[in-house]
C-alpha cells in the first residue's frame, strides 16, 4: 500500500548510514592520547560543524586499537569524563536549599556524566550507533577485572535504553523470502537450539506451521536485536524434538489453534540487559491473534537450564536417598530404558514443581532464569514435561526437562502484578499438583491457573 | 538495489506505529488526577508488562484535556517529577567524598529528574514520539508566564536531543514525486519565502534546475523536520525574485555550477532549539556534489531580518543623517525610483557592512540571526544584495537587503572554528570593502576571504 | 512484508526504463526515409545485437517528427510492412490442402504483418511502451481521413491486447499519500465530474469515506490506465452533489454499507478500445469486500450521457406532446421550480425507463453507452435518479437524471450471459414499473431483480 | 529515491498475483473434455466477464492432470484451435485479389491460430504467465514423439516472445543481501560449474570482488530467467578455478580493470529458445562501466562443451595419428603429469583454433554452441586456456579447454554484422596464429583483433 512507501523509500539513507562499516583509520598505530584529544575537542566545541567528521574519525581509531589499547581507551573513559565532584555537591547543596528549576537544571547538568554527551557526540557519524554497541561488548569482557570501567558501561546503558526504546523498535517477520544476509544471522545468533546449517534453517522458516519474528533498530538495519521461533500446532507440545522433526505431519490452516514459541534468543551482546523479549512476545502474540483467528493458545517450549545445577547443590544439602537421585541422573542412557526413565519421572517432577515453585534466589524470585523471564511478562507455569529435550545440552542441563509457560492474555496482567509486587509464581493445578503436600501449603497465594 | 529493500520493507512498520494516531481516549472528561494515578504507576512498575497500554492510555487522555486541563497537567509534572533534594544532597556529599563508581552511579540515579524516565516509558505507546513532540510545543505557550514549566521543558528538549541525534536522522530528496500528504506540509510550513499553492510548489520541485530536501526521523514518519529549497544558477543570484521567476531560463546541465540555497525552514516547533540545520546543509552539500560535478559554489540566498530593527536603534542613538536616513527607508515606494534607490544604496550598504561585520550581541555574536546561524557553521560573508527582496515581507524586514553566505568546503574549517572561539566573521575582500576605514580597522582579524 | 520487497526493489529499474523519456533525436529534421530504413533494418537483422540502439533511434526521430511527417511516417508503415498477397494464398493454398503444422507454421508466419513484428522489436528500447502508446494516439487523428492506416491502429491494438492483458495489470489504491506526479494525472483525466484543483481532489482522496483505484501497467509506471473514484456510504446515493459536498456527515464505519462508483475515467487515448473497466470493477469489489465487511452493496452513481439526444430524435419523430415536453426541457431554470420539476419527472421517468429498456441500437444493444458498459460486465440497472446531476454538463446531456447499475456479486454472472447472449437488459422492479404497460409487455423476458 | 518508490509499491500486487499459486482444482479427477468445453466457452465468450475465474479453473484442472491427460489435453489443442483452412484460403484469395485493409484484417484474424487467443484469455488470471510457462515446459518432452505438438509449441513461442519482450525485462543485482528464496534458485539452475551449497554460493556473492545480475519479468517475480556470474580481476583469468578459488588475493578496488563474465545460465525450460543471453551481457557490461570506472576488459571464461565430441568424430575420419591423439585425452591422469600435459598442448591448441575458426556446421556457423552465442552477439574469440577447468566435467567435455570471448564495446557492432552475414569469426592475432599455416589461408577475412 502507498502508505508506507515514501517512508520505505525514506528510510534506505539511515539503512545506507547505519551500514556505513568506519573504515580503518588509515593510520599505522592510532595513539589513545590522540584519541583522547579528539574527545575532548568533539566535547567541548560549541558549533556542531565539524562533529561529524571528529566522531567518525574518533570511532575509526578505537576500532583500530588492538586489545590492551582498547582497555586503556575505556579506562581514560572512566577517569576523564566523570562529574566534578564539588561541582555536584555545590549543586546539590543549592538545590537542596532552593528547588527551583534553575537549580534543578543546573544540578542535572553537572551530575549527568559527560562521557554521555561524549557518547551523544560520537553517535553523529554514519555507522556510529553499530560502533557503540560493539565498543560495549569488548568492554563486557574488562568490567569484572576492572570495576571502574562499570562507569563507562552504566553510561552506554543509559543511552542505549533512551535509543532503543521500545517506540523506535521494528517488528518484522522473518521467512525464507528474507535476504540471505539477515538469515546467516539467526544461524549465528541462535542459543536455545542450535540451527544446523541452511537447509535446518529453511526447515524452521518455509514450511507452513513456522513462523519467525525479530526486533530491528533502524540504526542496525542489518542486525536482528532479538528473535523468535514459534511453531504452530494442534496441541501444546510437550518435546522439541516433535516440533523440529522432518517428518512432522504439517496441519491444516483450520487445526492451528496454539502457537508455541520454542526459541527465542538474544543476538546483541552489546545491548545485553536491555530488555526486548517482554515487548517482541507480546507484540507477536498480537500479530499472530490478528492474522490466524484460529490460534487459541500461546505457550513456549522452554528449556529449564538451571535445574540440574540447582538439584545438586540442593542434593549435596539433603538426604542420602537424594543424593542417589542425583547420582542416577549423572548415568548416561537411562533415558532410552523404560522403566528406568519411569521410575525416575515419579521421582524427578516432584523436585521440579519445588524447583519452580519454592525454590527461590536471595531476592525472593525464582531460581530458573528462563522462568523469572516468562512470569516476569505475565506468563503462568503451564506443565512440565518429561525428557522434552533428549539433546546432550538438554539432558545435562535439565535432565532433559522442558517447560511451558502459557500467555493467557486475560491473566497476563494479574499474573504480572502479583509477579512483580510479591513473586508469586502462577502455575497451572497440575504443575502444583505434582508438589509433595507439606511443601504445598507453602504456596502464599493459591495460584489462579 | 537490493541493499535497502529488506530494510525498507522492515522499516513500515515503524512507520505505522509512528503513524497511529492515538484515538480520543473515550472518556468524557479525562481528569488530570487519574492521568497523574497513571503515571506513577507507569513510572514504578517493576516490569513493562502493561507498560504499552498504560503509556498510550496516558497519552490518548491528555490529548483529550482542554487548554487549562493540559497546564494544570503541566504544572503536575513540574511539581512531582523532580528529583528528591535531600537525596540529592546526600549522594552529591557522598560521591564527593569518594568518587567510586558506585556513588557516581547512585548520584546520577537521584540526580536525573524521574520525569525523563517516565517521558521514555510514554514513548512506549505507538505514536508517542509525535505525541510528546506536540506536547512540547503545546507547553511553550506557557514558558514565560510560568517559569517553572521550564523544568519540564528541560526534560523534554534532554530527550529530544538524545532521539533526534543525527545519526538517527534520515536525509530526503523531496520533488514532485513525493506523497501529496508530504508535500502539503511544505507548503504549511514554508518560513521564508511562502509558497502560494500547489502550482507554485510545483514550480519549486519539478523543474530540473531546483532540488529539495529534508531530514525525517522514523518514528515521524509523515513531518519534516526540516527542508531546505535550493535553486541550481550559472552565477550567484543576487535577488529572489529571479530565482523565483516563472520565466527564467533553464539552464543545461552543465552550465549549473552554483547551488543557492534559497529557503531553509524548520517544522516542528516541538523540536525549537534542536538545531538541524547545520547538519542538514552540510549533507545536502555533499550529496549535490556527488551528484553532479558540475557545481562547484555552494551559497545561499538569505534575508536579514534584523536589519531595519537594528538601523532604527541605531538611528535613534545616532546623529540626525542617521534619523533622516531611516525616515527616508520608510517612505513606501522609493524602490522603485532608480535615482532615490540608487542614492539610498550608497548610504545603506555601508551600514549593513558594519551591521554584519561590527554590530554585535551583548554575547559577542552578530545581531542578525541568519547570519548567526550560517557563520555558525562556518560559511563566509560573500555578498549584500541591494534590493534582493522587493516583496512587503522583505521591504518591511531589511528595506530589501539580501545576503549571500558561501560555503566553501576548503575553509569551512577554519571559519567555523574562528567564529566559534572569538565570534570572527569570515567576510569577502568585497564586502569588507563597503565598512568605512575608520570601522574596517576594527575588524579583529583580516578575513580570509 | 518480506515477501513484496525484493520485487519491488528490482521493479525500479523496469521503472525507469518506462520513465527513460526518449531525448530528441538531435537531429535538425530527421527523415521519414532515414527512419524507414532503420525499420527495415531492425526487422531484417537476424541477430539481436543492435537492436536496443536502433529502436532507440528510429522512436526518437519519429518523435521528432512534426504533424505532416508524422503523417507520412504512418503512411509508409500502412503501405510497407503488410503481408505478401501472393505469398499468403500460396501458404493459405498449402494449409487448404493439406493443414500440418509445418503448414500451418508457414501460413501464420507469411500472413501476420511484419508491422507486429517492427512494433516488438521497437519495443526493445528503454520507454518505447510509453512511445507506442502515444504513436498510436497520435495516429487517432488521423482515421476517419485515411482509412488505409487502420491496418497501422489494428496491429498495434493487437500487440496492445496482448502486452496489457489482465495478467500484466496492477491494481493500485490512490489516496492523498500518493505521489503528486500521479494525482494531477487524476485532474487531468477525469472525465465524468471535473476536478477542481488540488483542494477538490483532496476531498475526493483523503477522507475516510473516500476511496480511489486505478490499474498500472508495469511497462507505464507513471501513468494510470483507468481509475474509478468511490463513496462508501450509508444507503444507495441518488444525487452527486450530495457524493461530493463538502458539508456531508462523513458516517462511522460500521455504517459504511455501501460502495457507490460514482466516477470511472480510461487516461490512455493510445489505449482506446483496449477494455480495463470490467476488470477494473470487479477486481474494486472484490478488495472493497475483503476489507471492509460492512458493505453490503455496490452500485454505480451514472450519468445517462445520450438521454437528451435520443429524446429529441424521439420527439422528432413523434407525437406533437412529446414535441412539446422535449421543449419544456429546453427551458433554462426548471430545475429550480419544484412544480414544474415534479411535472415534467413524472412525463420524463417513463421515457427514461423505456431509453434503457426498450430502446436499442441496431446491433440490439441498448443506446446508452454507460448503460452498455455496466450491463455488460453483469451489471443491473437499480434505479433513475430525478435531477441526480443539476451541473450545467448533467442538465445539457440527461436533463439532470442519474442512473444506479447494481453490481450484485450473486447474479452478476448470470445477468452477464442473458447480456451477452440476448441483450437482455436486467433491471430491478421498480425501474421496469416505470414502463408504460404496453411497453412493459415488451420486455422479452422478465428480469430477476 | 522517491522516484521509483510508488511504483514499486504498486508492483507489489502485481507480486502477488505473479505469485498466486493456482490452487488444485479440488475435483478427484479432472476430465480433458469438461476442460476443453471451458476452453471454448472461455474462447468465445463476448464479454470478459466471467473470464478471469474461468481462466483460472482452467490452469488449475490442467495442473491436476496426471502425465497421459496433459499429452491428451495437449492434443487436444493441436488439433482444435487451428485456423479452419477454408477461411484462411478465402480470406487469402480475397485479400490477393485486393490487398486492402479490410481484406488484410480479416486475414489475418481468421490466420492466427485461436490458440494463441486462448493463452491470451487463460493469461488473465492470477499467476497464468508462470502456469503456461510450466505448460510450455511439460509440452517439450513430448514435440519430438509428437510433431504436431508443435503447433502448440509455436503458439506459445510466438506470445512469450511478445510478452517477455526486453521492454517488459527488469535487470536485477543479485547479491547476499538476496531474499533467500531467489538464490536457492541460483543454486537449483547454476548450468555451467555446479554451486556446491550456500556456503559455495556466498562465496560467489559476498566478496567485493563478485558480482551476478538476473533478468526477471514482473509477472514471475521469484523466478530469474538468466543470470550471469562476474569476477572482476586484474587480467584476464585463463583458468576457473582460480576464479572460484577461496584464497585468492581479492584486488583492490582501483586494481579491478577485468570483468570476467564465468558463468551465464537460462533458468526456464518453458522459455527455451527464446533469448535473454545477449541483452543481458550487454546490459551488464554497460552497468558495470558505469559504476566501476576502472574496469577496461570485458571477457568471459568460457567452455568449450563440444569441443571433445568434435575431435573424436574428426580423428575417427581422420588419420592415425590423430586417432592415438584421441586416446592419450580418453587416459586419465594426464593432466596432473606435467611432461604429458604440456606435449598434448603443443598438439591440441591448433586442433582447438581449427575447432572454433575452421569448424562449421552445415549451416555455416562454428560448431561449438557457447561459441556461436558470443561471436553472434559481437563478441570475439580472444584466448584459448589450456587446462582451464580440470574438473571431471571440464575434462569431459573438452579436455580441459577454456576460451575468452572478448566483448569490445568498439568492436562489437561490425563483428557482430560480419558475423550475422557471413557467420565470419572474429579471433585475436593469438587465437589465429595457432592455427596451421595450410588452413589460416582458408580464414575467409583477415579478423579484426
Amino acid at each position: 500500500m502507498s502508505r508506507t512507501s515514501f517512508f520505505q523509500d525514506l528510510l534506505s539513507s539511515v539503512a545506507d548510514r547505519g551500514r556505513g562499516i568506519l573504515g580503518p583509520s588509515g593510520e599505522s598505530k592510532p595513539s589513545v592520547d590522540a584519541i583522547i584529544t579528539d574527545c575532548d575537542t568533539l566535547l567541548t566545541s560549541r558549533g556542531e560543524a565539524s562533529g561529524v567528521a571528529l566522531a567518525a574519525r574518533v570511532l575509526a581509531r578505537v576500532n583500530d586499537l588492538d586489545g590492551p589499547g582498547k582497555l586503556a581507551f575505556f579506562q581514560r573513559l572512566a577517569e576523564r569524563y566523570s562529574p566534578d565532584p564539588h561541582e555536584v555537591e555545590g549543586a546539590a547543596m543549592a538545590y537542596a536549599e532552593e528547588p527551583t528549576a534553575e537549580n534543578l537544571s543546573q544540578l542535572f547538568e553537572v551530575a549527568e556524566p559527560p562521557r554521555q554527551e561524549l557518547f551523544r557526540r560520537l553517535n553523529l557519524a554514519p555507522g556510529a550507533t553499530r560502533a557503540l554497541v560493539d565498543m560495549r561488548r569488548e568492554l563486557q569482557a574488562h568490567l569484572s577485572d576492572k570495576p571502574d570501567l562499570r562507569l563507562v558501561d552504566r553510561d552506554l546503558v543509559h543511552l542505549f535504553v533512551s535509543w532503543f526504546n521500545r517506540g523506535f523498535l521494528v517488528l518484522q517477520r522473518i521467512d525464507w523470502q528474507t535476504p540471505a544476509h539477515i538469515l546467516e544471522k539467526l544461524i549465528q545468533y541462535e542459543a536455545v537450539h542450535e540451527i544446523h546449517g541452511w537447509d535446518d534453517l529453511r526447515r524452521r522458516l518455509a514450511p507452513a506451521d513456522r513462523r519467525c519474528f525479530a526486533f530491528f533498530h533502524p540504526a542496525l538495519p542489518d542486525d536482528p536485536l532479538i528473535f523468535v521461533e514459534v511453531a504452530l500446532t494442534e496441541s501444546i507440545p510437550d518435546n522439541i524434538a516433535g516440533v523440529l522433526s522432518e517428518d512432522r505431519q504439517i496441519v491444516t490452516d483450520e487445526k492451528r489453534t496454539v502457537a508455541a514459541f520454542y526459541s527465542i534468543s538474544n543476538c546483541q551482546e552489546g545491548l545485553k540487559s536491555i530488555s526486548f523479549g517482554n515487548f517482541l512476545i507480546k507484540q507477536v502474540v498480537e500479530d499472530l491473534k490478528a492474522g490466524l483467528p484460529s490460534l487459541k493458545t500461546f505457550v513456549t517450549l522452554s528449556p529449564a537450564p538451571g535445574f540440574r545445577r540447582w538439584l545438586q547443590n540442593y542434593a549435596a544439602q539433603g538426604s542420602s536417598d537424594r543424593r542417589e537421585l542425583v547420582g542416577r541422573l549423572e548415568q548416561t542412557g537411562w533415558a532410552e530404558q523404560e522403566k528406568i526413565s519411569k521410575d525416575l519421572e515419579k521421582q524427578v517432577l516432584p523436585l521440579a514443581a519445588e524447583y519452580f515453585l519454592i525454590a527461590k534466589r536471595p531476592d525472593g524470585e525464582p531460581v530458573d532464569p528462563v522462568a523469572r523471564f516468562h512470569l516476569g511478562n505475565g506468563a503462568s507455569l503451564h506443565q512440565l514435561n518429561w525428557l522434552g529435550d533428549r539433546s546432550e545440552k538438554g539432558m545435562k542441563q535439565s535432565a532433559g526437562l522442558m517447560v511451558n509457560f502459557l500467555y493467557d492474555l486475560s491473566s497476563i496482567e494479574s499474573n504480572h502484578e502479583k509477579y512483580a509486587a510479591r513473586a508469586e509464581v502462577a502455575a497451572s493445578r497440575a504443575v502444583r499438583g505434582l508438589l509433595p503436600a507439606q511443601l504445598a501449603k507453602k504456596l502464599r497465594v493459591p495460584s489462579n491457573v
